[in-house]
């Protein structure tokens, strides 16, 4: 029980100064995500209120069943973008089968998530590389940021990815609404100075260091107050200004999502891509934050949590969401202390889509633009195609595909192609090992690879270090190999597989080995093996190749050199 | 231009004797090859001649273009399942539909062979293991056999898997042709004992092996040769008797495949898996044939040869061929020097298409049927379960799905759900790698796990020797497993991790060893390295990772042992 409700536990030792500071840190989250919410809900391409429900009940499930002291569940960019790619799919934004579409891609995301937590395979996570997350999630901060270029500029452009964008930003140039741009670009430039400026002058004006951070999280909400106040008093939606418009004032509806068999297969592998990055996202920054206390949190538990808040999502008006970068951080940074800080954002949340929805009205839509792009912007790092380049070309391809895939072709494919790219490149080194001939460092009983040390070696003794796992992928590659060391060679008489990198031997790799063990014996040579792992040597023994083998099993490599180097007079230096 | 017409090396040393050995293994291989041909047509569901003109263009442009001395090209069963499999999705057997669809098979097939072959990557049929492999084989011998029952009952039963053919036999039971099955079953048993008895009895009648042996090989000829003149004789064929009827009396036609892109995108998919089976089936007869004469086989123009028969077969009548197991083990016992042999096997079968194929009006399909099965029932082997179960799990899971599948769904299901299962079993198994506690074996300079031998260690000291490289799926694993070793011991002050089995550190890998560094400082504790390999010391010397290690790098666990140890008296001894 208490491993399904983690609330159980830490609800029990809630005390006044905790309240406090949960409380404290609500507040500065709720100002901080009434715009946010709003503004990744226009990203999604769903009506503003949609974010706030997404942010109210989801928020409180993650509260009952998530594991992450600090997480703050709710809308986030990225995944905004992936619910407006894949959404847009089969309906036109703005239509009730576009919102419907959302619920369902909610409920089948939040399912898949809880799904997944149940049956323990968190572990899934793990086969997405960290270069092809990075290289991602800065891809999709290019398309976002492009994608919010139309609302700046008061354009009606469109497209999933950045050609489409750019042509459709292109084609609609000469219909710019000036009043929008210049909303747009003050908003902008407002923002940024609100992140590099305003907490420096803000600290010389006298400000402590805590009250600076909180008013710089309010910069948003300021320019939001600033901006709709302009357009109210100057009347400029008549001129064209975009205003969010009239938005309900109540609660989070009860919806119903779609969930015709159509729909649900066309968006089945969108919300997996969705589940699977919102996990990721979601998890690191909840480790991230929970290491810094020393706290722990349980993968598979946060996917229940995760798969409880989508399920929310998708009854409440919402669309898919998950634990964000920036609002957990905030949370954590303001001083929550558990999960309840969630409950009471939401709260706050509530009352906002209660009472101050009639006051956006004159919201222009340039200005949550503008706090999108400003957020986004520090998802783009490139410097990760740097590091990749630098260290190894593999995790160079994986990335670079990554990003270029995703800006060229949508979300969708880039991800996809990352993650297969990367796996493929593995695979495919493991089939080609690096196999070292070794040699022994002289005074000691340590043997290295004769090409990079001075080593001492046996005229007829070769000694192979085999570094791989023998698995059906290179089997034939270490018959190859081997019947090819051994061809040009006529004074050998022992060859001794060095096993210490070996920790697999699968089926098709002892067939391989018995290959390679009958066609050594043709020729007079022995096949030894040496350093043979507990687990490997378990496994051999339980088939007939130690029957048959020609050679022997050494415990170590110095036993093998003793034994088999003993039968050659001759000790030849090698460089 | 040698290294794409091995034809060029060979025809230079070609003299008389080699001129007699391929023309007699000729004749012996041509006179088996007849009845199989005509068989094979009949299974992959077109007319019998298709089986004959397969045989002919396909074998004369792999003795242009293939590199193995003994290897028969040509129709064989499995690849002729496959294609009734694949071109009877697009058109019911029998109509000009199909004909040309198994065409477009061919073409497409021969295209990404030589394509393959030309971009060298004949590596990729190496993902394919044994035990798939071998389970794939065990099942399409049961569904060949059991798809050819209906001509041995003379019904019109129908079906791809399993389940759908036991299901449309049962249905037709009622409507069995006597005569037919009494041919059957007679053909049948003979060529069984043809198989198992007649060898030894023609031995006994002072025959000697050689001539016993050949003589064997033409008792399906003996079997086709009494059915027809009995069911010509006796006018069978109008009692119900099913008959091959009028094949034109023709060389292979000029035949041009449809190219029509919905057929290609359809057929894409089939065709690669004919492509990679056939390959490897292909690849390892002539593999076995080469060793035994010491010669040797270049897979990737084996690839191009095998694309130039398939393109070969698309344009003169054919179907997918590929090199057979059984032919080519006759060509090879019957003394085949070089390609040429196959050359002249073209021309007997050329011979055969223009003057006896009016003398096959009156085959009955029943004794082709009963080729087919005794052929395909050695293909069988279940021992194969057997030996996965007893040596490793996952190679069981792999060997039993891909059976379970393809007798169950069919032979695109299976091979796939076999090659997909296979390689994630490996990857998910190298996610949660085996981590050894190492000490060193009392007396020597070698270091084993702690839980199964007797070593000495350190109470400050831990080493872990992690029994697998380093990468992106098994990342976060090492930091948890580190993390949680680390938090149950006060006394730790130096952490080993011991890599020589570690492979390779891709940059998700390096990015948790930081992290591991940083942590592990924290607590006051030291990280160290040893014996890592040569390839990944050179790419870690690229990262920052060694200005940053809090601990030293040690060629040998021993140098890192009598360094570290040292600084703590005690040291324990541990069973």
């Amino acid at each position: 029980m208490h491993r399904y409700l983690p609330i159980l536990d830490w609800g029990r030792r809630y005390d006044r100064a905790t309240l406090t500071a949960d409380l404290i840190a609500a507040v500065i989250v709720t100002i901080m995500l009434i715009p946010q919410s709003l503004a990744y809900a226009l990203l999604a391409g769903l009506p503003p209120e949609a974010g706030l429900y997404a942010s109210i009940v989801p928020i409180l499930l993650y509260t009952v069943f998530g594991t992450s002291r600090a997480l703050a569940v709710g809308p986030v960019a990225v995944v905004s973008l992936m619910t407006a790619a894949a959404v847009g799919q089969v309906a036109e934004a703005g239509t009730m089968g576009y919102a419907a579409a959302a619920l369902t891609l909610a409920l089948l995301s939040g399912a898949m998530l809880a799904g997944l937590g149940l049956l323990r395979m968190g572990f899934i996570a793990n086969f997405l590389s960290h270069p092809v997350i990075s290289g991602f999630i800065t891809a999709s901060g290019v398309l976002i940021a492009t994608s919010q270029l139309k609302h700046i500029l008061g354009v009606p452009a469109s497209g999933h990815t950045l050609p489409e964008m750019v042509d459709s930003l292109w084609h609609h140039l000469d219909s710019i609404n000036w009043p929008t741009l210049a909303i747009g670009l003050a908003a902008t430039a407002f923002l940024f100075w609100v992140r590099k400026g305003m907490k420096p002058l803000l600290i010389r004006l006298g400000l402590s260091k805590g009250t600076a951070d909180v008013a710089t999280k309010a910069g948003p909400v300021l320019a939001v107050v600033v901006t709709t106040t302009l357009v109210a008093l100057l009347g400029l939606d008549a001129a064209g200004v975009a205003v969010v418009g009239a938005v309900p004032q109540s609660l989070p509806p009860l919806t119903m999502p779609d969930l015709s068999l159509d729909l649900i297969g066309t968006l089945a592998l969108p919300a997996l891509l969705i589940s699977i990055i919102g996990f990721v996202e979601s998890v690191s920054v909840a480790q991230t934050l929970a290491a810094k206390r020393r706290q722990r949190i349980d993968p598979d538990q946060e996917l229940i949590g995760l798969g409880a808040a989508n399920i929310g999502a998708a009854f409440t008006g919402g669309y898919p969401v998950t634990g964000g970068f920036s609002r957990s951080v905030v949370n954590f940074d303001a001083g929550a202390e558990t999960p309840a800080a969630g409950g009471f954002t939401a709260i706050g949340l509530a009352i906002a889509a209660l009472a101050l929805t009639p006051l956006i009205f004159f919201l222009p839509k340039a200005t949550l633009a503008a706090t999108i792009i400003v957020a986004v912007l520090s998802l783009v790092d490139l410097h990760v195609l740097r590091t990749a380049w630098t260290y190894s070309r593999a995790d160079f391809a994986a990335v670079s595909a990554t990003i270029l895939l995703t800006l060229g072709f949508g979300v969708e494919a880039g991800v996809s192609a990352g993650v297969i790219l990367s796996i493929a490149l593995h695979l495919w080194r493991s089939s080609r090992p690096h196999v070292a001939e070794v040699g022994l460092v002289p005074g000691t009983q340590h043997f290295r690879n004769i090409r990079r040390h001075r080593v001492e070696t046996h005229p007829h003794l070769v000694t192979l270090r085999i570094d791989e796992s023998l698995w059906f992928a290179n089997a034939r590659f270490l018959e190859d190999m081997l019947l090819n060391r051994v061809a040009s060679d006529d004074r050998l008489r022992h060859v001794v597989l060095m096993c210490s990198a070996v920790n697999e031997v699968d089926l098709s790799a002892l067939e391989s080995l018995e290959a390679i063990n009958t066609r050594l014996s043709e020729q007079g040579i022995s096949l030894h093996l040496s350093e043979v792992k507990g687990p490997v040597m378990d496994r051999l023994e339980r088939s007939h190749f130690l029957d048959h083998i020609s050679g022997r099993i050494f415990l170590s490599q110095w036993d093998a050199w003793v034994a088999l180097g003993g039968e050659g007079p001759e000790a030849a230096a090698n460089a």
